[in-house]
């Protein structure tokens, strides 16, 4: 077998074994019995083991180093492949297993810790935990860093947004902290003299799931390849093979459960539509979580809160599912879809207010990492910071400094992805609108089929050559 | 560490692995969409080959062999898990990679191929997968029976039932044969002049899950390890921490949904009490499918087809439930449950045609494994047993050799555990009321502690120790 062959057959498995663990991680939000956290625990451990011990063994270290010496051989996606092969391997080289185990065992552990903790509002509970986590992540930023050759906070936000450094963030971040205060007040001021009929009418569970895989459908979800399920917070896991969203439902407010549904559908099209081909191999998966949110926002924020989707979406519920009231109309769901009202809860904000939620988690993490901010003084900085930026403070923790699983589960440097998804999202649908001017008249048709060929084209199945190593 | 420790903590991780592989087939019955089978096939395969190489590595081989040299410090039941460790890993052993991963390969494809073939009545689809099937078994079973010193369908049953032989099961056999058609007829003839009203009411699968439900909590199943899921088929999988059991539910007859879940708690409760210490350890596992058939069984036909639930079965549906009609009366609860009928569907079959149904397959199965009967040869033979030993005769072989699972998915020597286990299960009841002759009363209160405490001493958390090495 020629050597880069070989090389791709080992990265399969290692990519098969992560496919094993994404449904486990899956399992245990969707369906796993309370018992049996501390059993799956341990499977979990053993098999994140495995995948670290098998990317830092010396049979790929060969393979690397042979392909590497033959690469006039490849083509430009094997040439991106090996590239992206290397930075993996490098990256888990530089990580001792010894830290890789304390990482994975307190991080699930503290997750765990966190949803108890949270639901009883108990800060001190949670603090050991996260202090720990803080820890193994600190060391990790540090390993990574030096190899990198970057800032520590900068090794963290390269897991999640490739090669994106916190001094290029500040500069677009602070663009918008200067503009969106106003903005919102600019909007609330407006809105005060805007009539919105509310949703009064409870919408059964069931019912909305219906409607909201009949929108899933034309949005193009590949239920063969996929499921919809139920879980405390949406989310989109599983594999490119078999692509696992979840969602929550409010009786009392069916369009915040939609809006779930179609973000999470935006991130299961991206998954479902990578290159065929390389769906098992590092060229072939999703390029970080900045590009990952904008997938999902671009058809959350751009497109299903468009005046545009609204005209489809009040003709949908009226002709397919009965919807008789006023306040379905097209211009009353625009208007409630795009209401803006500062929140304390980061999951439940508007297009306009989400970016202050992010701008104070950036800033507070990478206070923590850097070690100007301590556990202890995190909620009083957080509420300080959530009074300053949105005009209300938290009165708990639970709706302040614990309010996400992110920085308990060890996921520190991702934030920033949100906004910057965001702003890619706007950008695409920018450029998709240049090249079609009838996509608003598809909208309005429910006909996504251009939408998605735009960005099957530019990002699903897309790689950019470039030299990592 | 010293050497046992060492050694289990070897073993522990080959279960962790398992216990990821059963959750992984659990979801492919209960979860998986159509399109991740091909996925999820080379997953499987790849867990399973590193569970093979693990079992044979020379690290587990040393271990063992210093072990060995040191029993005089182990303890009754680390002895007896070090020789189930060393069975585990000759039998490894004697199956090189080559044949494991066709055996593996080979059954995945051929049980997709069956649901569908079997759905289509289509054998002609069927047959070659399952002669692939049948010929890695056969190779198998020739490996494993130079090792085991035994026939090859003995190499078989012993997977299944340890140490069981082909020829104590046809001494068994032989009386049932015997004895069963003229019992059948005798029933049959009583029958006709028994008077049974008929369940005419529809029951909502909603309904029929809560009274699963609230009997299966009375039975002691503990729901903060497991869960109760649907399938096509019911089943107990997933592990001795998270054990999930499925099941089916016909809306006009809800007693064969109600004793499917009464089947499946009965191997879950094996499952959920084996002993705490060794659940990730071969002296810890079930002992065998006939064992775990008698734990099924115990409960089914055992305890649940006695007149002593009906009564309180009954009442449970009448006082918690609402049920009204006088087909609810304990009287015709009970004779609902314990009519016979030849059926051709061993699945569908009563306590006392069943074992007809096993006998045959136990004929065929050994002589299909001899190289006796073809695979070519199979449907004429099965219509021509079923018509022999229950009167009826299939018309297609979806109803014929098509009906079960087993072989697809290359489970060859399993059925005699079915029948066996029946007969464990009565004598376990038998000596369960010389013990208590209070049973019959506690039954009728739906009080089941004292049954359960008799099968955790006497079969849950017993181990008894014999030389297999």
């Amino acid at each position: 077998m020629n050597n880069y062959v070989e090389l791709e057959q080992e990265i399969l498995q290692i990519s098969q074994l992560n496919n094993v663990i994404n449904l486990l991680n899956w399992d245990i939000a969707v369906n796993m019995p309370t018992g049996a956290a501390e059993s799956r625990e341990q499977e979990m451990l053993l098999l994140t083991s495995i995948v670290h011990s098998r990317l830092k063994a010396s049979k790929l270290e060969e393979l690397i180093n042979k392909t590497s010496a033959e690469i006039a051989d490849l083509d430009h996606w094997q040439l991106a492949n090996l590239q992206r092969i290397k930075k993996n391997v490098f990256e888990a080289t530089c990580i001792s297993d010894d830290l890789q185990k304390r990482y994975v065992s307190s991080s699930t552990k503290c997750e765990l810790i966190w949803r108890e903790a949270r639901k009883n509002n108990d800060y001190q509970r949670l603090k050991p935990y996260l202090q720990e986590v803080l820890s193994c992540v600190k060391e990790m930023a540090a390993a990574k860093s030096t190899y990198l050759k970057c800032s520590k906070y900068d090794a963290l936000i390269d897991s999640y947004d490739p090669d994106r450094k916190s001094s290029e963030i500040k500069k677009v971040f602070s663009v918008l902290r200067e503009s969106i205060p106003t903005l919102i007040e600019e909007i609330v001021e407006r809105q005060k003299t805007t009539k919105i009929l509310p949703l009064t009418e409870k919408i059964a569970k069931e019912q909305q799931k219906l409607i909201g895989k009949r929108i899933m459908e034309l949005m193009g979800f590949n239920f063969a390849s996929g499921r919809l399920d139920e879980s405390t917070h949406p989310f989109c896991s599983g594999t490119p093979f078999d692509t696992r969203l979840t969602n929550r439902y409010k009786e009392e407010d069916f369009l915040s459960g939609l809006m779930g549904i179609i973000h999470e559908t935006g991130h299961a099209l991206y998954e479902q539509n990578l290159p065929n081909l390389y769906k098992n191999q590092p060229v072939g998966k999703a390029k970080g979580m900045a590009i990952h949110e904008s997938q999902s926002l671009f058809w959350e924020m751009q497109v299903a809160r468009s005046k545009a989707f609204s005209v489809f979406l009040s003709k949908l519920l009226r002709d397919e599912f009965g919807f008789k009231g006023a306040e379905y109309s097209n211009d009353n769901l625009y208007k409630l879809i795009t209401r803006v009202k500062p929140d304390l809860i980061r999951v439940e904000a508007d297009e306009v207010t989400y970016p202050m939620h992010v701008l104070l988690r950036f800033e507070l993490e990478e206070e923590l990492i850097n070690g100007e901010l301590t556990i202890d003084d995190l909620p009083s900085f957080w509420s300080n910071k959530m009074q300053e930026y949105l005009g209300i403070k938290p009165n708990t923790d639970k709706d302040g400094c614990m309010q996400d699983i992110h920085w308990p589960m060890g996921a520190f440097g991702y934030f920033p992805a949100y906004t910057n998804g965001a702003i890619i999202a706007s950008m695409l649908m920018k450029s998709a609108k240049e090249k079609n001017s009838n996509i608003d008249n598809e909208i309005v048709n429910g006909d996504f089929a251009n939408l998605n060929k735009f960005l099957d084209s530019n990002i699903r199945t897309y790689w950019f050559l470039k030299n990592y190593c």
